[in-house]
C-alpha cells in the first residue's frame, strides 16, 4: 500500500483536510472582536490598500500568465501550459488568502491584546497558520491533481513549479521593492522632513508602509516558500522513477502529507501565559516547530515501515530537517542583538558610520560559513545515505524533509507582520500603554522568527534549486561525462552564473531607490497641496501612494525578472545544454553566499540599531545611533529586497531550465 | 629551431637582457638630482621606514620559507622544495628592488618636476619600469634555470609558483593590511583629532603612511603579478606536453620572452610635453602599452612561423591580450569620475551616506558583468581556437598572452605610488606651486593607471588560477567523468569554494580595523608624551609607527594566509581530489566576482569623493562631501586590502592544490 496512486490519494486527502483547517481557522479569526471604531477605520485603510495592491498586481499577473502559458503551449505542449497556469493560480490564491487574513487579523490582534498577551498571540499566530496551511495544502492539492490528470507524467507537472516561480518573482521581488520603497518614502518625508512620528496617520504613505509589511513578509515570503515546497516535491518526483522500487516518486508526496498532519498538530501547541518574557514566547513557538519536526519523523518512520522504501531514506529526511533548523539557529546567532556579532557592529558605530558599515559587511560575510558548511554536510550525508542508486534524489528528498514542517514554520513567519501592524494600530488609535507593551513583545518575537525564517528560506531554496538542477540534467539527457569541469562550455557558463546574482542584486537595490523617490515626490506634493494635512483637518490620499508604490514596484521588477527567465534560455540556445548546467551551479553557489551575506548583514544592522535604542552606547539620538541608522538604511534593501530576491533567482532559473530542457540543443557554438 | 632547449635558452638570454636593462635604468634613476636637504631628509625617513618594513617582513618570511621548504622536501621531494625556495627568493628580490627604487625615485621625481612635467614623468616612469622589468626578468630566469636543472620536468617547477604565491600572500595581504592601517591611523589622529593636514611631518604615522603606499602598490601589486606571470607560464608548460607537436611546453616561455623585448621597446615610448593635459599624459602611457602589445603580436607571429606551432595559437595569444585590455577599459569606466557610474554615486550623496553606500555597492556589483563576460568569451574563443587537442592549454596560453606585456603595464602601475610620494614630499618641503601642480598631474594619472592595473591583476589571476586548476586536474590524474557536477563530492566542494572568498574578505577587512586601532593608540601616545611635537620642536618617532604597522600586519595575515593553504589540503585529504577541483572552480568563480565588486566599488567611492572635491555638489566641506568621505573610508579596505587579496587567495589555493596533487587520495569519505 501507499505505492503509486494510493500514496498520491493519501496526500490529496491530507491536503484537503488542510483546506478544511484553513476555513475553520479563518472563521475563528474573523469572529474575533475587531476593536473600536478608530481601530477599524485604520484597519479598513490598510485593507483597502492591500486590496488595491493585489488588484493591480493580479491584473498584471493575469496578462503575464496568459502570455507565458500560450508560449509554453506552442513551444512545448498544452499539458505543461495547464500545469503552469494551475501553479500560478494556486500560489496566487494562497498569497491572496494570506494577505486577506493578515490585514484583518492585525486589528483583531490589537483588540485581543487588550485582554491578555496570550489572546493577542493566539490571534496573530492563527492568522499566520492560515497562510502556512494554505501554502502547503494548495501546493499539494495542485501537484496531486496534476499527477492524476497526467497519469503520473512528472515532466508535465514541472510547469506547476514554473507557475509558482512566476508568482514568487512578482510577490518576492516586486513585493520587496514595494515594501522598502514605501518604508523609505514614508520615513524620509514624514519623520525627517515633517518631523511627525512613525505610523502617524497624517503621513500619506503610512498605509502603503503598513501594506508593504504584509506584501513583503506575508505574500512575498509565502510565495517564495510555496515555490521551494512545490519545487522540492517536483524535483524529487522527477528523479524518483528508478529509486526505492517504485516508491521513489510517491515518497515525496507522502512525506509532504505527513508533514501537513504534523504541522496541524503543532499549531495547537502555541499558547503562553500573561507576563511571558521574550524567552517564554520564543519557547512556545519553538515547541510548535520542534514538536512538529518530531512528529514528522515518527510519521515518516511509519511510512518507511509500510512502504519498505528503506531506512536510509528516513535518515535523509532527518538530515533535511536538522539542516533547516541548523541554518535557522545560525541566522539568529548572527543577527540577534543578544549575541556578540551584532553587538560588535553596534560598537563599531562609536568610530562612525563607515566602521559600522565595514563591520556589518564583515559579519555578513563570516555568517556565510555556517550555512554553507551545513548545506555541504547535508548534501554529503544525503548522497552517502541515499547511495549511488538514489543519487541526487536524496538531495531533493532532504529538501522535502526540510520543508515538511513548512505549515508551522511559515506560520511563525507570517505571524510577524500581523503583530507589527497590530502595534501600529495600537499606536495610532491611542490604546493604553499595557496593550502597546503586549504588542511590542509580540512584534519583537516576530523579528526573531523573521530572521530564522529568512535563513530557512535560503537554505530550502538552495536544496530545491540543486534538486531542480539535477532534474534538469536528467531531462536534458546529459551524462556525467558531459558535465565535466573540463567541458569547454562548462567554465564560461559557471562564471556567468556566478555573476548573475550580483547583477540581480544591483538591479533590485537601485530599483528600491527609484521607487522610493517617486513616493517621496508624491508625499511632498500632498503635504504641500492638501490643506490642513499637518493640522489633522485635511485627509491624506493614502490610495495614490499605494498606487504609486504598486506601479513602480511592478515596473522596476520587469528587468530583473526578465533576466531570470531570459538568461537561461539565452545560454541554453547559444552555448548549449552543458553550459546551462554550469550556469545553474555557478548561480546557485554564488547566489547562496551573496543572499546569506546580504540578509544577515541587513538583519544585524537593523538589530544593532535596535540594541542602541535600548539605551546602550548613548541610546537614541546619540552619534552612535545616527551611525547605526545609516547601517539600518543600507541594510533595508539588503535584507528585504535583494537578499530574498536571490532565492527566487536561483529557483526560477533552475525551473525555467528544467521546463525547457528538451528544447535546448548543443548551442550555436560548438567545439 | 626554438623547440626544446633552444627556445628555453632564448627565453633565458632575453630575461638576462632584461636584468641588464634594470641595472642601467637603476643607475640612471639614482644619478638624478635628489633635491634639497629638506626633501632628502623626508625621503630618508621614508627609505628608513621601508627598510624597516622589509627587514622585519623578510626575517619572518625567511623562517616561513625554510619551514615550508622542509615540509615540501619531506612530504614531496627535494626538487619541488628547491623550486619553492627559488620562487620565493626571486619574487622577494623583485619586490625588494622595486621598493628600493621607488623610495629613492619619489624625491628625485619631485626634484625633476622642478624642471618640467616631462622630466618628472620620466623619472617616475623609469622607476616603475625597473619594477616591471625586474618582475618579468626574475620570473623568467628562475623558470628557465629550473627547466634546465630538472631536465624539463615541469612538475618540479610548480614549486616555483608556490614560492612566488607565498611571497605574494605576505606582500599583497600583509601589505594591504599595512597600507590601510597606516593610512587610517594617520588620518584619524592627525587630521581628525589634532587637525593637522595630510602629509604633515609632525604626524608620527606620516612616514608609515608613505611607506604603506609603496608597500601596497609597488611590492604588493608586483608580487601579485609575479605570481600570475609565473603561474600562467607554469600552467601552460604543464599542460603543453601533448600540444603543437612538442612546441607546447616551450611556447609559453618564448611568448613571455618576446613580451619582454616588446615591453623594453615600449618603455622608451613614454614622454610628454610641458603643459600636457591628463589626456596627453594618459595617451603617452597608452602608446607604450598598445605599442608593446602590437610588437608582441608581430614577434609572436614570427615565432609561430618559425616553430610551426599553428596560427590558431597565435589567435589565442591575441585573445588574451585583447581580454586584458578590455577588462582594464571597463575597470576605468566604472571607477573614473568623468564617467556616469561614479558621478551617480557622488550624486547619491545628496540624500546621505546610506544612499551613497547603496549606490556604490550597486555599481560595484554591476561592474562585474563586463569582466566576467570578457573572460567567459576569452575562454570560449581560446578553447574554440585551440581545439580539443590543446584543451585548457589554450586558456593558459591566453593568460601568458595577457601578461606578456607585463614589463610595461606593471611599470605604469608601480609608477603611481612614486608620483604620489613625490607630491607628498613637494608638499612637506614647501616647493613652489607649479611643482605641486606637476606632481598632482602625475599623481592623478597614477590613480587612473592603478584602476586599470587592478582590473588587469584580477583578470590575469582568474586565467592563471583556471590554468593552474587544469594543471591540477591533470596532475591528480582526474578524468572528465570524475569531474562531473553529478559527482557526490563536487557540489559540496563547489559550495565551500564559493564561500571561502567571503570568509577571506571578512578576515582581511576586520584585520585592517584591528591594526589601525594599534596605530591610533601609538600616535595618540606620542602626541601626549613627546614634548613640543605639535609645535614642531619635538621629533616624532616614525620608526615605532612603522614597526607597529609591520608587526600587526604580519600578525593579522596569519589566519587568512593559513586558510588559503590549509583549506585545499583539508578538502583534499577529507573529501578527496574531486572535491578539490570543485572547491577551486567555486572559489575562482565566486572570488572573481567578489574581487571585481570590491575593487571597483572602492575605486568608485574614492573617485566620487575626489569629484566632489573638484567643486561639484557643494565641494569640500559640504554634506555631500561628508557622505562621500564615509564611502571612501568603507572603500579603502575594499579596494586596497580585501579585493586584491582575493587574487592571491584563488591563485594560492590553486597552486597549493597543484603542488600536492599527487598526495591527495579519494578522501576519508567515500561513496
Amino acid at each position: 500500500m501507499l505505492e503509486g496512486t494510493a500514496g498520491i490519494t493519501f496526500a490529496l486527502v491530507v491536503a484537503l483536510a488542510g483546506v478544511v483547517f484553513v476555513v475553520i481557522q479563518l472563521g475563528r479569526v474573523l469572529g474575533q472582536d475587531a476593536g473600536n471604531q478608530t481601530m477599524q477605520d485604520i484597519a479598513a485603510a490598510i485593507q483597502e490598500g492591500a486590496a488595491a495592491f493585489l488588484r493591480r498586481e493580479y491584473t498584471f499577473l493575469a496578462g503575464f500568465v496568459v502570455v507565458v502559458a500560450a508560449i509554453v503551449a506552442v513551444w512545448l505542449d498544452w499539458q505543461t501550459a495547464v500545469s503552469f497556469v494551475l501553479g500560478a493560480f494556486a500560489s496566487a490564491s494562497a498569497g491572496y488568502l494570506g494577505m486577506f487574513t493578515a490585514v484583518r487579523s492585525n486589528v483583531r490582534t490589537a483588540a485581543a491584546a487588550q485582554k491578555s498577551l496570550n489572546d493577542g498571540l493566539r490571534v496573530a499566530f492563527n492568522s499566520g497558520s492560515i497562510m502556512g496551511m494554505s501554502v502547503v495544502s494548495f501546493s499539494l492539492i495542485g501537484l496531486t491533481v496534476l499527477y492524476f490528470l497526467f497519469d503520473g507524467n512528472i515532466s508535465y507537472i514541472t510547469g506547476f513549479g514554473f507557475g509558482a516561480s512566476s508568482i514568487a518573482l512578482f510577490a518576492r521581488v516586486g513585493g520587496g521593492i514595494y515594501t522598502k520603497a514605501a518604508d523609505v518614502g514614508a520615513d524620509l518625508v514624514g519623520k525627517v522632513e515633517q518631523g511627525i512620528p512613525e505610523d502617524d496617520p497624517r503621513n500619506p504613505a503610512v498605509i502603503a508602509d503598513n501594506v508593504g509589511d504584509n506584501v513583503g513578509d506575508v505574500a512575498g515570503m509565502g510565495a517564495d516558500l510555496f515555490e521551494s515546497y512545490s519545487g522540492s516535491i517536483i524535483a524529487a518526483a522527477a528523479l524518483g522513477a528508478t529509486v526505492a522500487g517504485g516508491v521513489g516518486i510517491t515518497l515525496p508526496f507522502i512525506v509532504a502529507a505527513v508533514g501537513i498532519i504534523a504541522s496541524l498538530i503543532g499549531t495547537f501547541l502555541v499558547s503562553t501565559k500573561e507576563g511571558a518574557t521574550q524567552h517564554d514566547l520564543l519557547a512556545t513557538l519553538r515547541r510548535a516547530i520542534y514538536g512538529s519536526s518530531a512528529l514528522v519523523l515518527v510519521f515518516t518512520a511509519i511510512v518507511i515501515a509500510i512502504t519498505g522504501a528503506g531506512w536510509n531514506l528516513f535518515a535523509v529526511v532527518l538530515v533535511g530537517l536538522l539542516a533547516g533548523n541548523g541554518i535557522g539557529y545560525f541566522t539568529e546567532y548572527y543577527t540577534s542583538y543578544t549575541e556578540k556579532p551584532t553587538q560588535g557592529i553596534a560598537k563599531a558605530s562609536e568610530t562612525g558610520s563607515a566602521t559600522l558599515i565595514i563591520e556589518g559587511l564583515a559579519v555578513g560575510m563570516v555568517s556565510t560559513v555556517a550555512p554553507v558548511l551545513i548545506v555541504a554536510v547535508a548534501i554529503i550525508l544525503a548522497l552517502g545515505l541515499g547511495g549511488s542508486e538514489a543519487g541526487l534524489y536524496a538531495v531533493a528528498l532532504a529538501g522535502v524533509g526540510m520543508l515538511s514542517t513548512l505549515g508551522v514554520t511559515l506560520a511563525t513567519d507570517a505571524y510577524g507582520p500581523v503583530a507589527d501592524n497590530a502595534g501600529g494600530i495600537a499606536e495610532m488609535s491611542h490604546l493604553p500603554p499595557e496593550v502597546r507593551e503586549r504588542t511590542d513583545a509580540l512584534d519583537s518575537l516576530g523579528n526573531t522568527t523573521a530572521a530564522t525564517g529568512k535563513g530557512f528560506a535560503i537554505g530550502s531554496a538552495v536544496l530545491t534549486a540543486l534538486a531542480l538542477m539535477a532534474a534538469y540534467i536528467q531531462a536534458a539527457g546529459l551524462k556525467p561525462s558531459d558535465l565535466s569541469l573540463l567541458d569547454p562550455e562548462m567554465i564560461p557558463g559557471l562564471l556567468i552564473g556566478a555573476m548573475l546574482p550580483y547583477l540581480f542584486a544591483a538591479l533590485t537595490m537601485t530599483a528600491v531607490g527609484k521607487a522610493a523617490f517617486e513616493i517621496v515626490m508624491e508625499v511632498r506634493r500632498q503635504f504641500k497641496e492638501i490643506p490642513g494635512l499637518m493640522e489633522g483637518t485635511g485627509k491624506p490620499d493614502y490610495k495614490t501612494c499605494v498606487d504609486i508604490s504598486t506601479k513602480s514596484a511592478l515596473r522596476e521588477m520587469v528587468v530583473p525578472g526578465a533576466l531570470a527567465v531570459v538568461v537561461p534560455l539565452l545560454v541554453g540556445f547559444v552555448l548549449g545544454k552543458e553550459a546551462v548546467a554550469g550556469m545553474l551551479i555557478g548561480a546557485i553557489a554564488s547566489g547562496f553566499v551573496l543572499a546569506v551575506m546580504m540578509a544577515n548583514a541587513g538583519g544585524a544592522w537593523d538589530n544593532a540599531k535596535k540594541w542602541i535604542e535600548t539605551g546602550v552606547l548613548g541610546g537614541k539620538g546619540s552619534d552612535a545611533h545616527k551611525a547605526a541608522v545609516v547601517g539600518d538604511t543600507v541594510g533595508d534593501p539588503f535584507k528585504d529586497t535583494s537578499g530574498p530576491a536571490l532565492n527566487i533567482l536561483i529557483k526560477l532559473m533552475s525551473i525555467v531550465s528544467l521546463v525547457f530542457a528538451t528544447a535546448f540543443g548543443n548551442g550555436l557554438i560548438n567545439f
